[in-house]
């Protein structure tokens, strides 16, 4: 299994995996389970917002028309011939010299034509009937909230490839979504290999260590919006390894394996992918780490085969398994978000291959600055932990200084 | 219900706001269902790591003593007497002039001090033994990961407090955390009050609009990471308000309520915590919007009166509701990030009280901007569905100007 391998640009990579995307379908879930889904359709107002000509405030609907000369000085007496609170209506015509106490909210009765808040009011009875002294001239259409004037019927208020946020479940509330057409989630399969590997139940034993990419990885496709199914460890035995992997193809959208992909002896994933007859899209990418990953492709599902180092496989995944569940959720933005930032350290390892460094950057006075977040050393899973970007150097250099401004992809932490 | 309120700051209103939490108690989760929760014991280190001096490359384990005058042009020949795929371990020791076959991650045998990587060898066979031509030479612990070079047994390698992410997950698995303490969500009673509002499935009626404030807190209680229970809508009426509030008290770690905290005569809320025996925190806050939130408190449990306005109840919920979720939840950080940003436009409108603007920031260079997502008319809902912020304008000024700098904060989306 020593073949030669071509190390192509990551950004060749990425084209050719993104030429094997599918959509996901539309499912219809209830609203209350809606947040941080992708929005499968386009979401439009089914009313005009306000759907009537609406309080604003508490206090007394009226004809601007009575208030005409009324100052804080010459105040005048209108009559109480109605309450309406928020919810109901008033049916009667506002005649002249007449109000209706109305609530937040509440619809404009016929014949008014502003609203004066209560604070400018003052109220008393006599021979049982209300009175309302008001201080201040109002003007037509005055503190009326309009049918329409927020949003109107038909509008386009969210396109669909949105994910849904607190926001929009109020937009989708108002516009009686009780059910939301959301993208489906594709399922994907994980599988880890090696014979070195324990579960992490299982106690250390001399020469092994536990299985951590598998549960990293379930976790990095929760974070991008994936169901993760995970089928457990497989030994580095090629017959149980090509049966295990050929009935996991079968049931789920895409297949992610870590381990198995270098130049090893027991490395037996590229026999695999011969044997079942996928075709394997590249081999070697020219970055580092992760430059072992492999993709390989049977019919429209695709097969990962992530590199066995905990930080090349989280920087495999980012690369080049996330923008496919984006593809796939059809979301408007596909892959991780790109900035541009200051480095705050040196950065002295010259590298033929653009390096993906782990990094966490901040915010410092309105600028993003970005530094690594340890050692370098591709072992090293300690870093991962503490890391919310990449931090793109390309290849080809003697290093990067500190002040360099440099290109950092956001892990959406 | 006309009672006098007196605004006070909103600091002031969250320092009264977390004098009350509480901290949740610890429960053990599988690793698989761990990712985005609070850590809530220290992540330490069960063992060293790596466990066991390894190599880090495919190659050959050898004694670097038999490569000192080993170059290009003088190559040696060294004998194989052995083979060791990852996981497995070599038992016998290592003599002059023999290597061992040694795959990446698998442990270093006895008498070798160094690994020669693949590339750098050529192997042939001759009357049935192995052979390998070295054409390098080798230091002494050259190409070796030592026993705990990464992380040594003990150490604290993550923070109680910390949001679980991807790569706190694979250090969870390396060490064994099969279940992971983490902290209890909090349980946060929803209710909605208002004669006016209709159900999402129900058609519009004229006067009445459809509930979306609990749908979209809900949302929010879900993106702090606490759990929301939905106890449905309240109408305007003492008597059935005061029992289901008393009821949900019982049920719950604290109670959200939409609506019923402003001056109107069917706002029935101030004597609702007046009859149970809630002590007011306070009622009016000076800010916009969101003015009139109100909290109260009966012994250790909170009882939060949000505004009905849409704008009014997101600001409210994320000022006052997210940190006492941070407190219950232990994190590290409690409340919305806060940066400095520039303001990408003019705004306009002077203000007595401090103003929180839903906006929405990008990284333009890698400098943050950030610009309102609306028209600010407190009943808009509609520019909430882009806010990725707040952008806080301090009361008592005469409006911003685009270019200056200003207070964010974020709503992590």
């Amino acid at each position: 299994m020593l073949n030669e391998r071509n190390p192509i640009p990551v950004s060749e990579a990425v084209k050719r995996v993104t030429g094997f995307y599918k959509k996901g379908e539309t499912e219809y879930i209830p609203l209350t389970n809606a947040h941080q889904r992708i929005l499968a359709d386009d979401l439009k107002a089914d009313h005009d917002v306000p759907p009537f000509d609406r309080s604003p405030y508490d206090g007394y609907a009226l004809r601007s028309a009575d208030t005409t000369e009324v100052t804080e000085h010459n105040p005048k007496i209108l009559e109480v011939v109605g309450h309406i609170g928020a919810g109901s209506v008033h049916h009667e015509h506002v005649a002249n010299n007449q109000v209706v106490r109305i609530m937040t909210g509440a619809p404009i009765p016929d014949g008014a034509d502003a609203v004066i808040m209560l604070e400018d009011t003052t109220t008393f009875e006599q021979d049982g009937r209300t009175y309302v002294t008001v201080r201040k001239s109002l003007q037509h259409q005055q503190n009326i909230s309009f049918q329409g004037e927020d949003v109107g019927e038909g509008s386009v208020l969210v396109n669909k490839g949105t994910v849904i946020n607190p926001g929009i479940v109020a937009l989708l509330a108002t516009f009686g979504y009780a059910q939301v057409p959301v993208t489906k989630k594709p399922v994907i399969g994980v599988i880890a290999t090696g014979s070195e590997l324990l579960e992490v139940d299982q106690p250390l034993e001399q020469g092994k260590i536990r299985n951590s990419n598998a549960y990293m990885i379930m976790a990095q496709l929760e974070r991008a919006g994936a169901i993760p199914k995970y089928y457990g460890q497989l030994p580095d035995d090629l017959s149980e390894s090509l049966e295990k992997i050929s009935e996991v193809m079968k049931e789920v959208d895409f297949v992610v394996t870590t381990g198995g992909v270098s130049v090893g002896d027991y490395d037996l994933l590229p026999e695999i992918y011969h044997q079942i007859g996928a075709e394997v899209l590249f081999n070697k990418v020219a970055m580092r780490p992760g430059s072992v990953t492999t993709v390989a492709a049977i019919d429209d599902r695709l097969l990962y085969g992530l590199s066995g180092n905990p930080s090349a496989c989280y920087v495999g995944f980012e690369l080049f398994v996330r923008p496919i569940i984006d593809h796939y959720l059809a979301k408007e933005t596909i892959g991780m978000q790109q900035e541009q930032a200051i480095l705050a350290a040196d950065f002295s390892k010259a590298n033929p291959f653009d390096r993906f460094v782990r990094g966490r950057y901040q915010v410092k006075n309105g600028q993003l600055v970005a530094e690594p977040t340890g050692k370098d050393k591709s072992n090293m899973v300690h870093s991962l932990a503490k890391a919310n970007c990449f931090i793109q150097l390309p290849g080809g250099t003697e290093g990067y200084k500190k002040g360099d401004q440099v290109t950092i992809h956001l892990l959406g932490e």
